[in-house]
């Protein structure tokens, strides 16, 4: 006999990667939702979620998606999010919880918070989670187990409809940690953000080396390379909107790097065999402090 | 009946991950080499060599490592070729072959050219394979293979020299190319040099976060940085050495996708949608490229 589900009607605003993999996990346990409610703009995903069947209700209309339901989860690119509350936010049932899966923080607060209803509780939250693929046939039940879910709420919101959230993703498995948006946005910046900028750039770096070069860099793309592009085959949309969302923190990080970068290869040039062994060892460090946390 | 050995006495300057796989190799297939001699300078190694058994022959004075063997790989970090080869020179036996396992092709012959004896061949080698693990108890005889093992024979080099480490190569496993020093110090410095000097970059910015800031970020370190920590786990002599014997060809690499980052970062700064979204899409085609590849 499963625990009472922590929402009546909770309902999924795209059902992609994210979106498809709650209400896999949601279906799964029972102890979510108890009607699991998907919406999705484009016909062909509505009609694909149909097929897979792991939403008690496929609606169309995102108003009539969210009319009712006590729980809604935002699962689209961060750069959506304004439009969608405009689109829903007459909807919304008084005392539901409005959350969402997005990358970036601020970014949502600045985008939900003017539209939102009296009586709905913003609980902004990003499961640290992800695969390179996207769509709602590349979700999984077990996507957020054993991964961070990081909430930031505003001061002042409600703690019921916090803990109501942060209960939803303990029982998918992941660990829930709390923080303001702006340490949010400067952390995912740096470990998740930035990599990727990096990753897109090196691959269009070697794009545009001369024919011969770049047809040898295909062929002996050895394990540097190779991971630089795994995380460059990442969607389109989510990291535009990601990274025009996140602009300030990114930007600022990407200073940081690139001065970082500059010393590093200024100490190449002059031979500085000192300083470089540094950064190697530097490094090195870091890597022991993810061993020691048990994250690599 | 394993076919005749290439070499009667094979002698390895550098027993740690790459030598200690390539004399693992050569012991469990007996037709490589009838005799495998190893030297290393470090006193502990030596014996730890001794302790693990797969030498025949463990020789600290390199001098009488080199004599009477009618093949030599130098398989110590590129910084230290010139002063091996000042040492060993004297002692190679006419018509031997003079190798080696290093990351970067120019500055191997650059260092070995100017000591090399008349009558001793020199046939530079990259065996595009390692791990993060150093030291002679990482090696392993699988280690190279299918692998790409890269030779920048000089032109005018002897082809019987050549053919006899191409043909060591494809016994352990690995797939054979040529090129010049040049084409294939360009290739490595964007496909493993350049990602190696961004992966320790990105980890000593992110180690000068302010403290609060820093601990999220290990705790948090999503896939994205959790790549780059694999790579920046490398060996440090190793790669001080590669970084400072590739040195033209990595800043050519550095410029080029500093230019690109910043271009990048420019069009989140100034919110151009259409610019960003091309470079994830060019990071998602080389993917599709390795993936063809079979690479990825």
């Amino acid at each position: 006999m499963p625990d009472q589900p922590i929402f009546e009607r909770l309902c999924l605003i795209g059902v992609g990667l994210i979106g498809g993999s709650i209400a896999r996990v949601a279906r799964a346990r029972g102890d979510i939702a108890r009607t699991v409610v998907a919406h999705t703009r484009r016909p062909e995903t509505l009609a694909r979620v149909r097929e897979l069947g792991f939403a008690d209700v496929v609606e169309e209309d995102p108003a009539k998606a969210v009319a009712g339901a006590d729980a809604v989860i935002l699962c689209v690119p961060v750069g959506a999010y304004a439009g969608v509350m405009a689109t829903i936010a007459p909807h919304l049932k008084p005392g539901a919880v409005l959350t969402d899966a997005g990358s970036t923080k601020g970014s949502v607060i600045r985008d939900l918070t003017p539209l939102l209803p009296k009586g709905v509780h913003l609980v902004p939250a990003h499961p640290m989670a992800g695969t390179e693929h996207s769509g709602p046939d590349a979700g999984f039940a077990e996507l957020f187990h054993g991964r961070y879910v990081i909430l930031t709420p505003e001061p002042g919101t409600d703690p019921a409809a916090v803990e109501k959230v942060a209960e939803m993703w303990r029982r998918a498995g992941s660990m829930v940690e709390s923080m303001d948006a702006a340490t949010h946005d400067k952390v995912v910046a740096i470990v998740s953000h930035l990599p990727h900028l990096i990753a897109f750039t090196i691959c269009g770096t070697a794009d545009d080396l001369a024919e011969e070069t770049r047809e040898a860099v295909l062929k002996f793309a050895a394990s540097g390379f190779r991971d630089f592009t795994r995380i460059a085959a990442s969607d389109v949309d989510m990291w535009r909107d990601i990274f025009l969302n996140n602009r300030e923190a990114l930007l600022e990080m990407l200073a940081r790097f690139s001065e970082d970068a500059h010393a590093l290869g200024r100490a190449v040039r002059w031979g500085e065999a000192g300083f470089i062994e540094d950064r190697i060892r530097r490094g090195r460090s870091i890597r022991r402090g993810l061993i020691e946390r048990k994250q690599a």
